[in-house]
């Protein structure tokens, strides 16, 4: 019985082990937001104001201290002030000795100081061990629990066991801590809940200028040359007609120049004979972007469908079908049924569904969650090969399309080709030059650079280990 | 070399470090679905039961014993029996005593009982630590390694250090751990997996009201005035003309009920002149399921865009043209195209693709793994800003689809105005008070308010520490 | 004064708590990612190398030794060294004693080699402590940040402690580890990037054969009978009027089979009175890929929905119509409204809209975001009550379009009947057991059955204790 009753003792884990106090400098809205969500979770929590009586505002269960008083109630201090109102801290230096001192701090406009808020901190109180982390986090969604934007807490600083402890404490809140290295990365912390979109920055105007260029373009030929030479009124094709032959344009250009990178660093790669020696940044920067440019792409598809499909519904449609008919009929003559018209119409239909769904697909593939659950293999299966065949079934597209208009006088007015030759270019560019490069010869010194082969082999003495890999 | 094998003698980590064994009370399905996991992962499990022997049914390498023995090897125990059962562990206070017991019990009904589970057995076992974790799983889940739905485990308990050791189990068998404070919490944790879809009961009940009443207006207005007056049957009108005619009303009639509660929040804030007082309870319920609402009007746009371009294969649409084709065409006249007719039918139709195109994307980022990967900025600018522009493009979309139709009297049948009609009712107040509320004047006064300015501030003084800024 | 000073010294934590020296042993494109990542979070890194001087494509911060120095210097070393040069490190046995050895290697391909590439190097240096990891992850996105493809690290090893090491190292590089077990797992995980969509195989093989046949079926009795007998051309069909055939009856068919292996199970515990007894292996393995089996299903309908939706836009419809509508206008003679047609079309229509409009919320309940924040009764919820109406709404909407021509003579072209007839089989009896099994007699027995009760009790001693509970 004895023994086993020590055997009990050595099963149960010591109780004392409670969480440790943290205390919040500032009364405002995220402070109290953080200390309500602080105490749900456990935490005995100490505010530090410069007017340290309760009020109605703060969390009851917390206590309100001077800030001297509040500091040395706890290891972890969480900075809920204003980066200008910083300086009083540096007075209460010795109080701070060796705290983990958190900054929540935001900025109004992007690298709005000369450093970042966290290391003026670091430099205020250089005794104390200065962790990034909740800036993030909005105080609103903290207090409703409704935290649809992002629960990614991103954590740095110099203390690996600070941000350790101010790790746990974000896990303890039901977020998800990211480290994020030392404070030199707090810089770009405070300016990503700053960021608007940074990645689609690129795709976005690259598509804006795009299409006001087919914008024009169409115009001029779709609504200003008939106006002049036939003195018609098209103008209600800017609703409908003219978009839906600027999205395809659109469409087909974007996705191509998804895999023109690809093609491009291919180039280099065989060119340079070596793996180890950068891309241009351009070129980086143009194949970090290919996933938006393919999304852009895919909004483009979605709308040319969709402008598609409602065709026969546009008054302007019906109305000239119910014309043709009419004077057909009146004039007493049927148009008998062409078999090759019949197989263009059908083939160019085709092609474009299947092109839409496949492309539909890598769109679905790319959403974070699915993305998350397929190994390399399969993604890059999906993407490049999948990709490839997208491009190629859009292109085979837009060609059927052409069909024998290509050769017609008439689809050059003004000397101006139809826009969708011009859209022609680019994919046909990248598929002809992929093609080239997926020839045995070429395709197995490529694969031999990919795998560290170097035909020069002093060349990468120069170049710095970043490795250029592409995803082709 | 002396000086080397020490070295080596401190990097190398004490192997004593084993899992601990955990023990199961019950053999059901939960408990030996549960305890094969466990031994997967590297624990070693004994099972405690009324009938301590070795049966088929349990995982071989799994100790059978009876309940007091079972215990007594673990410093955790989960509890996998029912409720009911619970009683003879009263019996076993002493064994208990200071060991982390697991409630992993569901009920049957929503609050069957006065006390949640969890804190019944922290009554009957008052000594023992009472965790609450592991009751959104499914056995067959855990068995077959598909975890389709919730990997997600909630945890809550009064000690913390036995909620970490819990919590550490969790993580060790590839599911997620969320903490959710206190035992208190136990209670909705019980009440988890019996709701169904708590946040979308509001929205669903709202639409299945507003479907009936505008199903009910438009059979008036569309099948029975018909055949009373014209003594027509269009009674096949109910497959989807009159579908079609109901899911725009319910998604323009929803889209703005998702930021009408926005525009009263607003409004609310700058009569009380403070953002530190309580909103009333209906609204803060409004503003919890804007998204549900938003996602439901979604629903209905999708349904309305397929009906939509469905007309043309429509046998009564199909046989409407070719009657009309063959009248005219045996009357010998042929209408003229009108301009106006041309400009008007396209740019309803174009201003219809782009607000579904909006409201496509914006339903694709309220997906959790998206909005997950966006910032709060991002996140208010395609939610309030691409929100707001979805609502004009479809209101405005409403407005040129009814064009001369407004004032032409034959669409007032019965005085019962289109349907049509009414459901532009809300989007434009929304929109007015929305456009009233960005005067400046009236703006600087909300940000001013919503950063924390009082009009008069003794008034917080009445109000608690919830702050209600709305993501307007 | 003193007494807080000492306070204060309680709450410093220790500072000495510096992340631990990784050691790294291979300076490939894997190894030195890894170690640039490694330095990026904080872990001091050495590299172990035949040629132990710096490289210009080395992180200048690392340091580079030969592989017994590197060794000594951490209690971490990560092999990232191919297979067939592991024996060299049977020398180094002495210096890597107790050390943990992190195998990231892959294989060309599956099942390489008789045992994994971890249980070949623990059986080389035996005194080691091998963990599994990494091997997921790709040198190429541990540079450039953009993991796309899985965060996720699968971990495994005999020895907990040296797991719990590596896992952490995993966590701090801002990846997510999941443990998989012991060393017996590396097969798995070895083979695991090698896979393409293995879950995928069954179904597609499935639909790629079910495709092939209703291909020639089709082509049988719409392209080569009218050819034959009626000296036609129709080939043109094979564009968009055979596809669209087949993708409705594919849809309907895979959906069925979604449903059928439930059903099977569920006569299968009738008939044995018991749960648990294992299932026939086929019936398990369809019973994991069901989700696929729907997926692939869903894109069938999509397909399905635009080739009909595009019906108008194309040539031969358009021709079509227009000769009738001319021959009818000449012959002076219009044909009725028809209102039972009315309604077949309509409703037929209607009835296609509401089951790909439930069909397309299963998809999006099934990605992995939305299926994880929902619970299993919701689960269940949606992916059977909802997945039943779709299969019913989609039959019905099979059955309307057979509609009349179900017994015309008409369709039973050399004795085939339509293919449309063909695709109803499965789903009827699908639909028709499922009502049998929901009779208030049946459901009773199958209710009690799954909650453990056996008609048979010793049944189950031959059973091993897999429980086969289907989530119909």
């Amino acid at each position: 019985m004895s023994k086993n009753s020590s055997n009990i003792m050595a099963l149960v884990p010591k109780t004392s082990n409670k969480r440790e106090t943290v205390c919040i400098f500032g009364t405002g809205d995220f402070g109290r937001a953080l200390g309500h969500k602080l105490l749900q979770s456990g935490y005995p929590v100490v505010f530090g104001s410069r007017n340290p009586w309760p009020s109605s505002l703060i969390p009851k269960d917390a206590e309100v201290l001077s800030h001297a008083e509040a500091a040395q109630k706890a290891a972890i201090i969480i900075i809920a002030i204003q980066r200008q109102h910083y300086d009083f801290l540096a007075s209460l230096e010795e109080t701070l000795h060796g705290k983990v001192l958190v900054d929540i701090s935001n900025n109004l406009k992007i690298n709005q100081y000369p450093e970042s808020n966290a290391k003026y901190l670091a430099q205020l109180v250089p005794s104390a061990r200065v962790v990034k982390a909740f800036n993030t986090v909005s105080a609103w969604a903290l207090q409703s629990g409704t935290l649809d934007a992002s629960r990614q807490v991103f954590v740095c600083g110099d203390d690996t066991e600070a941000k350790q402890m101010v790790m746990d404490i974000v896990r303890a809140l039901g977020l998800t801590p990211l480290d994020q290295g030392s404070l030199l990365a707090a810089r770009e912390i405070e300016n990503y809940p700053l960021q608007l979109f940074p990645m689609w920055k690129l795709p976005i105007f690259l598509s804006l200028g795009l299409t006001a260029f087919f914008f024009f373009y169409c115009l001029v030929r779709d609504v200003i040359y008939p106006c002049v030479y036939e003195n018609k009124d098209y103008s209600f094709f800017l609703a409908i007609s003219i978009p839906n032959r600027i999205c395809p344009i659109m469409a087909l250009v974007l996705l191509a120049l998804v895999y023109l990178p690809g093609v491009l660093a291919a180039i280099i790669q065989l060119y340079r004979g070596t793996k180890y020696s950068r891309f241009p940044d351009w070129l980086d920067k143009w194949m970090l972007c290919r996933k938006q440019l393919g999304l852009v792409a895919l909004a483009f598809a979605s709308l040319h469908v969709i402008y598609t499909l409602v065709m026969p519904i546009r008054y302007y449609v019906r109305w000239r079908t119910e014309d043709r008919t009419i004077s057909q009929a009146l004039n007493n003559k049927t148009s008998p049924f062409d078999n090759t018209n019949g197989w263009l119409s059908d083939s160019y239909l085709a092609l474009g569904i299947l092109g839409f769904f496949l492309f539909v697909l890598l769109g679905i593939t790319s959403l974070p969650s699915v993305s998350n659950n397929v190994n390399w293999r399969e993604f890059r299966f999906v993407q490049s090969k999948l990709g490839y065949l997208t491009l190629i079934l859009c292109t085979a597209h837009t060609l059927v399309y052409g069909g024998k208009r290509f050769l017609s006088p008439s689809s050059y007015r003004w000397y101006l080709p139809s826009a969708y030759m011009l859209s022609l270019i680019i994919p046909c560019i990248v598929l002809v030059v992929k093609f080239v490069l997926i020839l045995p010869c070429l395709d197995k010194q490529l694969t031999r650079i990919r795998q560290g082969w170097e035909r020069n082999p002093q060349y990468s003495e120069q170049s710095n280990y970043i490795i250029n890999k592409s995803a082709v």
